[in-house]
């Protein structure tokens, strides 16, 4: 952030008065400028029939590997209400039941990931704008190598050793190492 | 949002290519700004004799009402990190053994809360600058009528509920009624 967003003149970064962290200012007209982390959410789809959905991501980043659906919260929004759109978005699924399976903190990213176990109402999915391919997998046939994210390998390991058990929830956070730069 | 937080330029709302909500979008550098919900994390603090601690607000909204000690989650932390920071500094309770408890959207607030049961390695706490008291309740003492916020009255109902059950996270949305303008 380089121009206050209500006056269009230039911020500073200062700590402003009763707060201990640097933030974008805008001497001008007085507003201070917080970023906040951000929430993603999304699912893991279970057919009929036990397989999970995974998607192949047709866009950057990890274009090309395997994702759960998920995606941006919106404004407005609950963490399920956007958890279902994205799903829906990213495999044309339509899901229904929805309990909360992991909630994982990124620090370095800034990011939350919520997923949501989600039972799919049939077998319908298709490919979509953001997704090349849309497919099923048993818990053998998972791309463990080909997964996009650290979040989605998480909750899918979560997804199998909670199958059965209500109201389990991973908790956890995840930082990258530095030294591999990813 | 009226000006570009890159360049400066005024911004206009538009729904931007390959979207299908409005945005702040600027035409003079092609920045697309996205608004997201917020993250408030806090705390059910939970003393050795399992009286839980309530600050009464030093500041607005809802000055002068009890509610947990919570506020908006910081870049470059967790969930967990978030609700600890923000205990200490509204109680100078130090917690321990952070257990989750609540995940509640908002969607007419743009945020979501999300809640932690803790233990409090001592009976110490004190008032702060955000808080003018800072008192141990019995279940029998909590001010239900003179609480400041809906999500801290689900999350302390929900704590009493599920007390000795590890794992059970109430995960709900609260709407309010337009009618009320509350």
């Amino acid at each position: 952030m380089k121009f206050c967003s209500q006056c269009g003149h230039k911020v500073t970064m200062q700590v402003p008065e009763n707060d201990n962290r640097l933030r974008a200012v805008c001497s001008h007209c007085d507003t201070v400028h917080y970023k906040n982390p951000h929430l993603i959410t999304g699912t893991v789809p279970v057919a009929p029939d036990g397989r999970i959905l995974l998607c192949r991501r047709a866009i950057e980043p990890q274009l090309g590997l395997w994702t759960l659906p998920a995606g941006f919260m919106e404004n407005g929004e609950s963490t399920i209400e956007g958890a279902l759109r994205e799903t829906l978005e990213e495999s044309m699924v339509q899901g229904e039941n929805p309990r909360l399976l992991s909630l994982i903190s990124l620090p370095q990213w800034n990011q939350v990931h919520v997923f949501y176990r989600i039972s799919m109402v049939n077998f319908s999915f298709a490919p979509t704008e953001e997704s090349t391919e849309v497919k099923l997998f048993t818990q053998e046939e998972i791309p463990w190598d080909e997964l996009a994210f650290e979040t989605v390998e998480f909750t899918i390991k979560h997804h199998y050793e909670t199958l059965g058990k209500n109201d389990t929830v991973l908790n956890t956070e995840i930082y990258f190492n530095t030294n591999q730069n990813s």
